[in-house]
Formats: structure tokens, sequence, C-alpha cells
């Protein structure tokens, strides 16, 4: 039976990129309009397994998402690093110099500014998801609409490249989580099938001074070292927060497990979020 | 002489009203197209100060200015924090049942999602500014056209608000600094007038295990509390970082800046990007 996979977006979207490249080609997908609704389906289990962009290089963090997972009861099981490469998309036919509306994500749309803005007689249309927009410029029938999207929405819709590569910024990268309920976890990480060589933990520091530095020492202390750490404010608790951290190494790892340990009596709450591996990029 | 304050945004924008949070009523503003436009003004000297936001609850930092303020050799001299507010406003005479094109900036328009998917009638236009969409209703003189900003907008371009605090969540909150060149900074701050209770300092770790940990250790053995901490990853150098810390204290209060030695000691590059006081809020 294939792997049902939840993301935000519409067929085509970097996201159902990232599941392909972190499970293959047969998997069935779970296309949802926002992400919310991802989690949900997961937890409902209409899908066993859920892909959600966690961060640009460019646009940053997408604080949904790591909010989204401080909630949910799901692991990581996976990542993958994808080059976002934005497209200018059209019907056949349609000539650059007569496009007047263009249609994408309002992320999408922001990283663009620099041809949107030496094109003043074009309007931006924000859509809700990239390969959604290539959609809708497709059904409309319109000549003067693009939409800007990925090279796998310009594929799947049969839509023509007006414009390539037309980001402000080249280093524009997403990294992408693939995430599954905690029952099925050791299942979907064989299918993805790379050593395990990090760890995602969250934590929560009590309010006093020195907290974070306490916390962090359960890992400096045992050389394990820190690739990411992301801050996230406590709703209604002022200069208190939980802290993202991605370390070296597997939670099964003795030195490893040691740190988390003393992590857990330094600090009020700690959840590990999972061990996993980064799927190599097929699109990037 | 008023003081010239240069900001992203049309006149309204809520970097503006920021700006008055700062240093009043009676300062000369100079509206840029760009977050690049506005720190060049204050290097050119047409503009004596900056006003640009740096982080949204809900949306997170603002990468363009965080890199921004690392190349650039202005001084932080305020912050202020602003509740935002977003409401739909149109020409007088127009019906919320009519709308059918809403202009904003592509951020307010993400922020606004769940008001705009309950109306498929509606199209979404993302320009470069709240307060630009704003003026752009007002003179397009469309009976069908609306825009997504601030009540400041809505006073100053004499618009309807047609529907008030459509945010998706309320939450939202954006923090202001305000930037000087170094020369100008004391003449800046007395007129800003609160105490310097804050520190940005940006600092480089090297890469290894416990950086991160080592550079903390300046500011936990001396008990000043860290209020804010923003990792960037370094443009080409895998797995290193640049940290954006808030410290409490004044760097010229000998504990801080003995602690600014020590970190000096622990750390590549330590630049200090200022010392100043929160302005309170007259539109929070």
């Amino acid at each position: 039976m294939a792997l049902t996979v939840a993301f935000q977006g519409e067929r085509g979207a970097f996201s159902e990129a990232a599941a392909n490249d972190l499970l293959g080609a047969s998997i069935d997908v779970l296309p949802c309009r926002t992400f919310d609704e991802v989690f949900a389906a997961v937890h409902a289990k209409s899908a066993r397994c859920a892909v959600i962009p966690i961060e640009n290089t460019l646009a940053g963090s997408v604080h949904r998402n790591y909010e989204l997972l401080g909630d949910a009861r799901l692991e990581i099981a996976g990542e993958v690093l994808l080059r976002i490469r934005h497209h200018l998309l059209a019907r056949h036919g349609t000539r650059l110099a007569e496009v007047r509306r263009v249609l994408s994500h309002p992320v999408a749309l922001a990283q663009c500014q620099r041809f949107l803005a030496a094109r003043p007689e074009v309007e931006a249309v924000a859509v809700y998801d990239t390969a959604g927009g290539v959609k809708m410029v497709m059904e409309s029938g319109r000549a003067d609409e693009a939409a800007i999207a990925g090279a796998p929405a310009a594929a799947l819709y049969g839509a023509e490249i007006l414009a390539e590569n037309i980001e402000d910024h080249r280093e524009n990268y997403t990294r992408f989580l693939l995430l599954t309920d905690r029952a099925d976890a050791e299942e979907i990480k064989q299918r993805v099938g790379v050593p395990h060589e990090k760890t995602t933990v969250l934590f929560r520091t009590p309010n006093k001074p020195g907290a974070l530095f306490r916390a962090l020492a359960a890992f400096a202390l045992r050389d394990i070292n820190l690739t990411k750490l992301e801050s996230r404010p406590i709703e209604g608790r002022p200069w208190e927060y939980s802290f993202y951290a991605d370390i070296g190494g597997d939670a099964r790892e003795r030195n490893v497990a040691r740190a988390l340990d003393h992590l857990r009596e330094m600090c009020e709450t700690v959840t590990v979020l999972g061990s996993y591996g980064a799927a190599s990029s097929g699109s990037g």
C-alpha cells in the first residue's frame, strides 16, 4: 500500500518535491489548504506522514510550524534542504510583455520583489500556494496572467516558463521536515534510509539569568555540536522562552542520552522531537 | 530644525507611527521604497535617523534588516513595541459586500488569511506597503477596492474603516528599532529620553562544539540577563553562525563592559550595536 503524505498547497508544490526526495516517487499525496490541516490529517490518520517547510534562508523560520510542532505529538523522521528557484509560468502562447497579473504565494511574491518592481504595469495577486497559482492561471484562460512557482508545477500543469530564476537572492533554500506518528516513526525512518545524524529537542528554561547557559552546558560539556538554536517567546509569559535546538547525534547514543538527562535537570520541560537524517535533494 | 527620519513605506505606515512614539510628532519624514534605501538614506545623510521593523510576533524576525544592521555602522538609539491592528479600509461609500479587490503588503495579507479565505470572491493584491495600498485605493476611484492597513493610514488618507481588527491572531506585535549615525547617537538618545536598560551585541563564534556556551558564559557568570538570542547563518560558511543578543544593562556599566571584554576573548568578532531603552507606544 502506498504511503499517504499530507502537505500544504496544491499538487506540484515545493513540499511535494521534498516528499519525493524523502520517500521516493511512489507515494499518495494529500494536498491541504493550511498547515493546521496538514497536522490534523496525520492526527486523524488520513495521512501517515506530513512534509512541512520549517525554515527558509531568506524568509526565516516558519513560526506557525514551530508552534504546531511544539503542540503536536509527532516525531521528526527526516529532513531535506531544497533549493528554491522561482520561475514565471504561463499558458503556452502568453508573451512576457503582455503579462499584467502575476499570481503567487505572498512569500514568493516578496522573494521576487525586484522582478516585480521592474514591471510596474504588473499586478501581484496573492494566492494561498505557488502551485495553486499556476493551476488558476491555466484554468482561467487569460492571456495576460502568469504565476510564480517552481519547475515541478510547470511540468505538472503543462505551463510554459516565461522567465527563469526570478528570485531576488540566489541563496534561497528551504528546509523541510518529515513528520509522522510516533508509533510509525521507525518504519518511516527505515524507508527514508539515511543515518540519524541529528536530534531536535524542544526545551523551556526557567526565568532566571544564566538559564540558557546552564541548559547548553548539557551539550557543551560532552562536545555535542549545536547546529541550530531557535528561541520562541512563550505566550503570556514575557521574558521566558522555549528553545528548539538541533544537536549532533542520535538520542539513543549513550553520550546524547546522558546530555538529554542533564538537560532535563536544568529545564522545566524537555521534549525530544526526533532523531533523523537528511535526505539528498533531487531538485537542488 | 526638525529631525528627518527615514522609513520603509508610504506616509501612514506602521514605521511612521513607531517614529512618532520614539521622537514625537514634530519630525520630518522620508518615506523609502525598500529597507536598503532606508539604510542608504542615513549613510548619505539625507536622514539623521531610520526606524525599521526588526521582529514581529507572528511573522518572526525581519531577516533582511538583521543583515543590513550587521553591515551598517549605525547605532541603535531606541526601540518601541507596536501592537499591529489590521483594518479593511476603503473610500467613503464603499460597501463591504461590494469589495472584490484587497490591496496590502504580502505579510499583512498573510496575517489576514482567515478574513480573506472567508471571502473567495475577493482578490488579494500584493503591494509594497500597507499605507501605499490605502493611497492607491483612494486614488483609483474604484468602488470595489479596499486595502488592509492600520488606523493611522485611514486617518491620513481619509479612508473609511469597513472592518476592524481582521488579523488572524491578536498577539500581533512588531518591535521597531531607531537607528542613527554613531556620531549623533547621544543627542538622539537624549531626545528619546528613556533609560538605557538594554544592549544589543552582534558576535560570531568560532566553528567548534561549545563555542556558543563559552560565549554566553560572559553574561551568565555575571548574572546579566539575556532577553533575546537570534542566530543567523553566515553565508558561505555552513554550520557557523552570527548571533544577535539583547542583554540587560548599559554597555558603560562596569559589569556589562567586563562581560563584553570577556565575550571578545571567546569570539571571532564582537560588535556592540547600541545601548538604549524602550519608548512607550501611543498606538498600542
